[in-house]
């Protein structure tokens, strides 16, 4: 019976060629649930053929697709029902990646398994029920009044397959797509430098830093070279970036002195910021930061880089800055899907959303996390692009859509407004950063201008690490955090390249 | 003065073009030992310098010169005494793969870095002396009548980095440069087969193997298709591919079934053999392999593949295998570099050695590992190209150097052959392989037609686990491996494509 289930909602409609973004907002397919799959695949080009899931009946559990593995669209699945809902995901990654600790993995403290959640460990009905489904696809347009989006599928350079276009009809949109990093335009950032916000972001970083360090012992490297080759360094002084240079001055003082003996007065941390570091920090513990950063060896430059160049970045001074790593975190800002989407746009590009999240102008549709920010209507200001909004954001919505579901508002154009109930309040907890040698800031006021506990130094270090191992989602990967911390203390950091 | 004798040791000759294979085995360059840089890196190619490790003194260390990082390699520098001498190693990759249990690794039984010693774990001084040194290089020639290498670096794509050349002199040569995987000539198998002996290897094995997963779950896919996806091929019936395919089936049976649900039934694995599957072990132990790998679901074919296409193989009868993972197995042969090496050969094509484990034909080098066998002067076989063989002589290589050093023969030219002592003797302990399901095979007999003690089952399945457990080579990684073994029971193989 199931089996029976899912397959008639694999619908298609065969040797059609993949529509585009202009087209795909024009109602044009009568998506209907039969099992037509689209002719051999040995037989024709892949790009031709169509298939997706069609609109759910009404005697079926409705349809909630999420766009988006991060933060919010993972605490959304987290929430939802699934007896009331059948949820899809589209992501073009399947797991989640735990933001905050994503620094240590790459100097080896923690491992990048330990930092990364698969979904179907998040929402196990994902892996198992019949209509629930993780495709790993990217959005390509939004047809929100047929209740449509577009996808083609990460086939990630397979060389068996090329990546062919899908669609999914559904009841409940939840846009969960993220941002992307700024670059200001800045010619050569994407080109040359590394950013850090995904897996593979901290395996580079890992790879390029370790790499680094056995050439600059080879014969043959001049002075300069390996001054060069051993210089990291690290743009934008926010949380994200001041972790990293803490990781990475921990790493230095720690293991590269002991396990690249002969390299060791030559790698040093630099890092650079436009402003002041952790500016959304209390000025007491900015100042705690700044002296600690410095005494274990980061050099921090007050600067604004003008262009990124393979060896070198040159600032807006004139001054060259030669470097071997450069690791680039300077906020992040609508990606161009969000830009690309015709739907109302908060100040900030970011996709619009009301009170209760909603997308006004469709029905049905939702935004959360990074990618949506209030609308200029409701006179509510954009939320920062945090991981503790996006979580907060996730949760609400899956409560909310809960509730609908279970006033039998679950199918397209069902939901009626008075089962919205209270709108969606962020209350901030507070922020932490970790600054190296077992020293963290942990700031407890609700706004920079608050007032609360803020304080830093080895306390606020375990009450960083203990906040954080309590938060990491699965049992399995707290263990491992817990394992990683442990040995990285008894043996080391790890330096196998591999 | 540590660091002056290292800078006196970094010699080179400046502006010199890098030398040809051919030109490099005649005597060429004085190798003076004085600090004499390749001028600024800026100025000219990189290709154009040519520096170097210059030939010790004879009132310093002597220095062992180790090519590769392998079973052999490695167990020789954990076995060297660096009181005695300087240690180089040089090889393009930093570590040791624990082989045996690395095709674990490839559904995530165990983590990469869990089968990954670092060399600098395994033999410290290479870190943190002043005159051992580990690099990151290929060697490209060999000059024995000077006693150098010629090297030149993996620099892995770095974007701001080309690959130089530099030599090293030797006062003691280990050529343990491994073997390569046999392809018998069979179109397609480099391109779209992947072997299994690096951790890389592994990598690409399981990021294929949750692609295909996960593709073959979005709607578009024909049955056709979704079945080639989930066909897994095995080619070679040796210990490694029989590991693999159980393995595999563990996967499918645990956590398929589980975590991709929607296409359990479409999963399968084929294990293609030319002749007899574990053809090194006893017949009984071969009839329960067999029974057992049925059992559990892997398919069994008598083939020889012809031809590999990207997404099929073609056998010899005609039969066409659509594949969607390809690992290839076929045991190994003697690579490119030592192919190139104008030293006397083995039958086979190894690096010919005596019963010492020397080159006889050149002095103070010596070739231990799958890329060196008996000459056929010495009358004994080639020994296999297993880990068990490579670690003896390793051992036994470290122990004959350390002999001669201690004599006073460590220096170029100077050891006298009365300080040999024994020759080495190969006592095979005897084969394990692990098939799937808690089993294994343990065959304890000496040689295939020998006597002894040969099982099959559970209990062997523990004492293969527990004999490699033992063998591991770091407490860091021992633990490692436990505590994956134990996630893995208790919360199932990760499934983050990362």
């Amino acid at each position: 019976m199931a089996l029976f289930r899912k397959l008639i909602q694999l619908s298609s409609t065969a040797r059609q060629s993949s529509s585009s973004l202009s087209s795909s907002l024009k109602p044009k397919l009568s998506m209907t649930p039969s099992l037509v799959l689209a002719g051999s695949f040995w037989g024709f080009s892949t790009t031709s053929r169509q298939a997706g899931l069609g609109p759910t009946k009404s005697d079926e559990k409705p349809r909630v697709v999420v766009l988006g593995s991060g933060w919010a669209g993972c605490r959304f699945m987290k929430g939802i029902d699934t007896n009331l809902y059948d949820v899809v995901c589209v992501s073009p990654r399947n797991h989640m990646v735990f933001t905050p600790l994503l620094a240590s993995t790459c100097v080896g403290t923690l491992e990048f398994r330990s930092v990364a959640e698969p979904i179907g460990r998040i929402q196990p009905a994902i892996s198992s029920e019949p209509g629930s489904y993780f495709f790993l696809a990217n959005c390509t347009a939004l047809d929100p009044h047929n209740h449509v989006v577009h996808c083609q599928t990460v086939t990630d350079g397979a060389d068996s397959l090329d990546p062919w276009d899908f669609k999914i009809s559904y009841d409940k949109l939840v846009i969960a797509a993220g941002s992307q990093p700024l670059t200001f335009g800045i010619k050569g950032v994407t080109e040359h430098a590394v950013f850090l916000r995904e897996v593979y972001h901290a395996q580079e970083i890992r790879r390029k830093l370790l790499l680094n360090l056995m050439l600059s012992d080879v014969p043959g490297v001049t002075e300069e070279e390996k001054r060069r080759l051993l210089h990291c360094v690290v743009v934008g002084g926010g949380p994200t970036g001041v972790e990293f240079s803490g990781e990475l001055s921990d790493f230095i003082i720690k293991d590269v002195h002991q396990r690249y003996a002969h390299v060791k007065n030559y790698i040093h941390v630099t890092l650079i910021e436009a402003n002041e570091i952790l500016s959304s920090f209390d000025d007491r513990l900015r100042k705690y930061a700044t002296k600690q950063l410095v005494k274990s060896g980061v050099r921090l430059v007050h600067g604004i880089v003008k262009d990124v160049q393979p060896e070198k970045i040159i600032l807006n001074d004139g001054t060259n800055v030669p470097y071997g790593l450069l690791v680039w975190s300077t906020g992040v800002g609508p990606s161009g899907f969000v830009n690309n989407l015709e739907l109302p746009k908060a100040p900030g590009g970011r996709i619009g959303v009301d009170e209760w999240l909603r997308v006004p102008t469709v029905q049905d549709v939702f935004s959360i996390g990074d990618c949506s920010g209030f609308l200029e209507s409701t006179g509510r200001p954009t939320l920062p692009a945090l991981a503790q909004v996006a979580e907060r954001q996730g949760k609400y919505l899956a409560s909310q859509l809960n509730k609908i579901g279970k006033a039998g508002g679950g199918h397209a154009n069902a939901a009626k407004d008075n089962e919205l109930g209270e709108p969606f309040v962020y209350k901030h907890l507070g922020s932490m950063a970790t600054i190296g040698s077992f020293k963290a800031l942990v700031d407890l006021r609700q706004s920079k201008e608050g007032k609360g506990l803020s304080m830093a130094g080895f306390v606020s270090w375990f009450i960083w690490r203990s906040a954080y191992l309590t938060r990491v989602l699965s049992w399995r990967n707290r263990f491992y955090v817990a394992i990683n911390w442990a040995t990285t203390f008894v043996f080391g950091r790890d330096i196998s390249r591999i």
